[in-house]
């Protein structure tokens, strides 16, 4: 895919750097290209539910981010990506050391982008699916009230 | 709707007590009843995305505890639900005060129940309507490994 | 809600004539106004999948349906609606008379329309949900290509 | 994957040839294995919308019974499927000569099934993905109502 943006890694991390959300959880960049990115939460006990699992809540906001800076990477810089539709299945209750997200354009439109998100939950050598989610992004121009 | 735990406030309280998240984002049960749940949460710069707008992530998270503890307040004493199914529309922007989420029971099965969640950003007297979510939820038996 | 054309009861009527997949199918009209529709569905055998229940697939085409017409009483007359997102829960096997489904629209954007419909199952004076849905729509003008 | 019946394609065809909603719409199995299915539908006037684009619930209707058929092929001879959660991207108007769609199984699990479909629409050699959905289905043992 072909990003408008020569700056796109400079954005993604630009944007991590600067919401707080993100700052708070503990995500970070792990990987970035053109129509993609890859992120990665080391996992605390802040970010469990209950019953030692993590929170379903952390595992949206991991699916989302990575797809909003898999969207980020493809846009002009006058531009910018909010997301308006969001839906994942829970495919197993999560547990280990830290969160992995691949996020992939699958429809780079100038109006909306749609990406893909897995989530795998990482211990030692083996890495497990535990989300499968869809985010669709509105393309907005800077100056537009969201 | 009926539950079938007349200690069903307890039990939702306690969850929001013992979810390392929840406590981490800083939500907090408001009301709830038998197949419904309310919850808020003062909004803090900690919630923000880069652009001064509620991350989605906390929006999700909102609306997925509170379908959780709607659903919570009516299984059995020996009963606990999982999210499954998690889909959601940002329709707004979020900015203002607070938030308060208002989860119903749509379908009460014995094996999934499903439920919707509705998003207000409140700010002074003005409520506005900012996300649609429905999730549906597993129910398992204290027992089981999700 | 304010709609952009005068004339929307015939654009929505006129849509349902045109359409060869809904006459093929069997759905009519019930009443329209502005930011909502009705319609309904007479069952016949061919709308039954192998265990006799209603097959998704015509759970789906009606909440989908529903929810452009109501999208489209909305919009100006050089304006039309397509479904960029479509989501539904099943919450019961639909068996009976006749389908009603009524679609509201949630959000009226200039971009982007979000609605929900909701389907019953009628038999005599029984009348049970059987589908939530939400679909959100991409608002095109006439000369552009979808 | 591993399927717990010897017997799943006739299985599957037999559902095709069962289902009056199917054989009216004219879908077909193309290919089955254990885990996954694919079908076609050669398109006709009758599966159109107003403006001669593919019906979004014919897209739907191919998408959620390859998914079914997918799920199928793993159950045991005393259980059947049935959609419990469906959602589908539209990524673009289609208009062509044939649909073809696969559905493969991601969560293979005892009482819930999640499944994959992409939707393609083939002109000549020419093929473009136009639908990705997300199908979840309930497994239930054949005494089972739904």
């Amino acid at each position: 895919m072909e990003t408008r943006s020569a700056n796109y890694r400079a954005m993604v991390q630009d944007i991590v750097d600067t919401a707080p959300f993100i700052q708070e959880v503990g995500i970070r960049v792990a990987d970035v290209g053109p129509g993609w990115c890859e992120m990665e939460l080391p996992l605390l006990p802040r970010h469990l539910q209950q019953n030692g699992y993590v929170h379903a809540g952390v595992l949206a906001t991991l699916a989302d981010h990575t797809a909003g800076s898999a969207a980020t990477s493809l846009v002009a810089p006058n531009e910018y990506v909010l997301s308006a539709e969001f839906n994942m299945s829970l495919l197993r209750a999560a547990k280990g050391e830290r969160l992995r997200c691949r996020a992939e354009v699958i429809k780079p439109g100038s109006r909306l982008i749609v990406t893909e998100s897995s989530v795998y939950v990482v211990s030692g050598e083996q890495s497990t699916l535990v989300v499968k989610a869809r985010i669709t992004l509105a393309v907005l121009e800077r100056r537009e009230e969201p």
